[in-house]
């Protein structure tokens, strides 16, 4: 976590009120770092941000040649559990044979306003399909099945984890310094901003390359190209940014700060991490570098809403912005 | 905002998964600096944590003569929008003959889970009269009504915040370099870490003098100290840590990352901002240093849950914990 250069800024009126640091690397389809700003080797879980890297063991295995690509989309989703969501993740889950405490991920409310506002009218629970990671543990119930393997899918030793951390290394190219036990409690292994970045720039180049690995990654990226709306969700950062982006990038945030990019027509991916963990900057600063990067057009609205966004108060009014530092622009 | 020091961990596993940067001063009641973190000459908004130097002009005016110390508190408050919260502050609003649409805070919802809940089964709107800082409004009002001024009493140039700015100015023994607008809509004047802690240092040492401002500094922070439940609320870091220190000591959150202290016993003022804004590291932070200070037990539970709190994930397992840097213990 040393050496972290600052990244976003959040104003009101005319003084800086907060800051925000952060690693960030820009990686070619050969690994070589193409830009950077803080500490490339800077070790970091990458959360949510690696869901396509644990899906490709789904696709490698062959466990996942059924799949539509709205499933692979969904399987590197997290989701707001929109209706949408639930209901396509419920049915993949009752094609299985499976139901919802076969689930290893908590219980999470629903972020879709109107879902969420009627399940407390009709005082439901939020159920584990809610949690943003259903999707990515419908895909390893499908492994898990394919594999004939035990329930307890999320264990550190289970055939799908094995596969995973290994998936995660060669892409990485790093041995992981060790794990941490995710949201949804599936193992997250770390790497550096680096090895994250050049994870993405594999998938970013799989379309020139034939084999398992890389068509597995190219289907998925295409996936989560083609349905940004069931990466995220409606007003999403993910879901936004892809949008505004025409489907050709793939971008994915992760907790604590982190968001990934897979640029397919530059053979670029991009990793970055806020030190802080902050969500508002890691969206500010992956918009600015998407900008710099001249696959996001900066005037587009959703460009502008995650890279200078207003900051609102209680009435309304704007009292201040989010800006990235100069060293983004 | 140079010059910040690591002050809080988040830990997830056996890795520092993010890290806090942050200023903070211990000051004494001649404003000379006890202990520093960071840089001293940072300059911040103390947003909700200057709130007992807002109420200032309320008692010194006079206009406050007849409030009791629970309203005293409710001034000084970051309320959660309990059902004890808006009683008495709608019997406050009630005696002046005002009502919810006389407030000049935006509406916000219930912090409280239960009211909350049951306004959105009912349908109903969070009113303004839920906004964390609608104790403060009350005060403006009170003011506002004592000086026979006009109804917009959130503008710069009205009674009320020109008096609130020499209030704040004249005990931060600083000139303010500017204002934002903060959440409330409240106009929110910049000072320097040290400055905040000076002033509250001149809270704490109030007991010692006799003038009009010194009496005010000490009733509004006694009424805190006998009231925590009404500065905040159940489970919330500042009525927890308050009930935790017997009543000995006030302490008070500010958003983006603020917290004060002001320890009458040992005539001590302390004022910490974390450089990101983070809640969980100013709190962390700040009951670290009351451990430091001799003033809160470091094994009472309510020390631990905002210093060393465990990461808890979906399902409720722990998968890591935040905890102050060395430069804290």
């Amino acid at each position: 976590m040393t050496n972290p250069v600052d990244l976003v800024e959040v104003w009101r009126g005319d003084l800086c009120e907060s800051l925000h640091q952060g690693h960030a690397v820009v990686c070619d389809h050969n690994g070589a770092i193409v830009q950077a700003w803080g500490n490339p080797q800077a070790v970091i879980y990458p959360r949510s941000s690696c869901k396509m890297l644990q899906a490709l063991p789904l696709l490698e295995s062959g466990a996942g040649a059924h799949l539509k690509g709205e499933q692979l989309a969904l399987a590197c989703a997290s989701h707001e559990g929109a209706p949408l969501h639930v209901a396509m993740v419920g049915d993949w889950l009752a094609d299985m044979g499976l139901g919802d405490d076969d689930f290893r991920c908590g219980p999470q409310a629903s972020r879709d306003k109107d879902l969420y506002l009627s399940m407390i009218r009709a005082h439901r629970e939020p159920c584990r399909i809610h949690n943003n990671c259903s999707g990515k543990h419908a895909g390893f119930l499908t492994l898990t099945k394919h594999l004939h393997a035990g329930p307890d899918y999320t264990q550190i030793d289970h055939p799908v984890q094995v596969a995973c951390k290994s998936a995660f290394e060669e892409v990485t190219q790093e041995t992981s310094p060790g794990y941490g036990i995710d949201g949804c409690t599936a193992p997250n292994h770390a790497c550096t901003v680096h090895g994250l970045a050049r994870a993405m720039a594999f998938f970013a180049s799989a379309r020139d390359r034939s084999d398992t690995r890389s068509v597995a990654a190219q289907n998925l990226t295409e996936a989560m190209m083609a349905f940004p709306e069931l990466v995220a969700g409606q007003g999403r950062a993910c879901t936004e940014l892809m949008r505004a982006m025409g489907g050709k990038v793939a971008v994915k945030t992760g907790a604590e700060g982190v968001f990934i990019a897979i640029i397919p027509e530059k053979r670029l991916g991009v990793a970055l991490k806020i030190t802080d963990g902050a969500t508002r900057a890691s969206e500010c600063a992956m918009a600015a570098i998407l900008v710099k990067l001249g696959v996001l057009n900066a005037d587009h609205p959703a460009a502008r809403a995650r890279m200078t966004p207003p900051v609102l108060n209680w009435d309304g009014r704007v009292t201040g912005h989010i800006t990235p530092t100069a060293a983004l622009l």
